[in-house]
């Protein structure tokens, strides 16, 4: 595998995003390759520090660029107006074969639109569609599209449970896995025409283990495992649960200190161990599945450790070749109107 | 206070329903009446049963109906041809003047359906909105809408924003409310062309002390008092949060169990108080704001406690007159497109 990795991008960027490059190379086998792409200088100056050894230090490779997309630029014009910004570099790089997965915790909106402008879409995919994976009491459960696509058509919506449904068997294990359409009642009649129309599309899709409309509170039931909605509902769950999850950790250790401080001690490991089961950055990258190649978007945030694990994820995308999957699928599948 | 109660509505109905009722009693003052919409024969049994004191007795009251609105029925079909059922009874009672509040644990779709038909909407009110409270570490949130109107027009999330802080301050004490309107990035250029539109209408609106766009996990920062989003969103994001914080706990609870059950019973009481800070039935009846009289839509399975809860709810909107602030704010508020 060859990854090209964004350094410039997230808000602990580059700092974070080379510790986690430097972070990964046990993880590589000798074929791997990690391009490091951004300013000169710093990866350099980084390398120097990374106390890698001489052997590892051969499957790092410099790409320079010398413009940077920032987290508020407008995501179009700035893929247009800076052609070596570190997030264009790197999916020219995909493009090129030069590399297989590209990672960045770079400005999102930016980032989907270079994937889709240089890397295009897979054969017969229509629209690429961000995934990302909810850790939940019974298991993983993938949620597509969160992001990528927020007005999609019917058709989308079907590809992307093809697509999540690749995703998820590649790399959380997750076999003919239950898809269900987030809506906001079971019963057919509920939900938005949109939402109507891709039931039935995916209802009379045989490729689909189509389970049918799944409300919120579903997902954390154990009935399903690829959830597949509009970019606008699915970013704001996915910010959602950042947010509901680290307000009830607040709450609970506010809740415990006025049991004293051994209580609090007490429920620290055990808070920990969920933390680190709930903890998105375990998961990585969210990949933007549909384009050629593999792309994961890290959230802004990302410590060293989601990059290192952006890495590994990437390993597995390629090694099950998630993508061959995907147009195999998508070519078998009832096509939707556009 | 003249409240009417569907005794037929809900999982649990009529025998939660009805003590919900009777755990009432203490809060009602001696001019306070509970109307009991719903079957004769249930009802009077409940009564005989109830071991209300005479003079509390007096102030409930038996509504007869002989139809029923079941959870999965059709709603506008249901509130059509079932004129007899305990919903659109119930309503009717509010249209006729002889109750101020109606109460439903039942189906939702027909709840918000025959209010709308039968009670209207306040002068100047486009659509109403249903309204719940999120509790948050940093203290309680409205979000409006969650589920009557899942394609909204700009001009409703406006008239949204004035209700629901109207609400907020009857029900939840917050004094000029901050509000945001919810999508997927703080930038102004992010959202559904809807979004946009409805954001440069409160922008733009003196009545509303707005703070913009607000990303799902801001719900839980103190940032903000009100949310207001389009009814499909805000029903996914509702059920989302009571499945992710069950989860949560039952995860909390299995960690525990590695500890020894000596772990699991010290942490019992910390997880009771935060669960009572997070229970929706401490919070009674969501209200359907902007028809006239009050609607409180209690959840499908609410408990005796929060059928009580609405109650006190409803006694709140009625003392504290939201629906003449929110009649004279609308008056004052710029017209928005429809």
């Amino acid at each position: 595998m060859r990854v090209a990795v964004d350094v410039m991008g997230g808000d602990r960027a580059p700092a974070a995003i080379l510790q986690g490059c430097w972070d990964a190379a046990a993880l590589l086998t000798p074929d791997d390759r990690v391009l490091l792409v951004g300013d000169e200088l710093v990866i350099r100056a980084g390398l120097a520090a990374s106390e890698l050894s001489a052997e590892k230090l051969t499957q790092y490779q410099v790409i320079p660029t010398t413009q940077v997309i920032g987290m508020d630029d407008s995501p179009v014009e700035a893929v247009r107006n800076k052609p070596k910004a570190s997030i264009n570099v790197m999916c020219d790089l995909v493009k090129k074969g030069e590399a297989d997965v590209a990672i960045s915790a770079g400005n999102t909106g930016a980032c989907v639109a270079a994937a889709q402008l240089k890397m295009r879409t897979l054969p017969g995919v229509s629209r690429p569609g961000i995934a990302v994976v909810l850790p939940t009491f019974y298991g993983p459960v993938v949620i597509c599209d969160v992001g990528a696509n927020i007005t999609p058509q019917p058709r989308h919506l079907q590809q992307y449970a093809i697509m999540a449904g690749a995703y998820g068997a590649a790399v959380a294990g997750i076999e003919n896995p239950r898809v269900g359409i987030l809506s906001i009642g079971e019963e057919d009649a509920k939900g938005t025409e949109m939402v109507k129309e891709a039931r039935a599309l995916m209802r009379d899709e045989p490729l689909i283990n189509f389970i049918g409309n799944i409300e919120g509170r579903d997902i954390f039931k154990g009935v399903v495992d690829v959830v597949v909605c509009d970019g606008f509902v699915g970013n704001i769950i996915l910010k959602f649960t950042e947010g509901i999850t680290e307000g009830l950790f607040q709450t609970i250790l506010a809740e415990l200190q006025e049991f004293g401080s051994g209580a609090v001690d007490q429920f620290k490991p055990v808070m920990k161990k969920i933390y680190a089961k709930h903890d998105w950055q375990e998961y990585g990258g969210a990949p933007l599945l549909g384009v050629g190649g593999y792309c994961l978007i890290c959230h802004g945030r990302s410590e060293a450790r989601a990059i290192k694990n952006a890495i590994r994820v990437g390993q597995q995308l390629c090694r099950s070749g998630v993508n061959q999957k995907i147009v195999e699928r998508i070519a078998r599948s009832i096509p939707g109107r556009e």
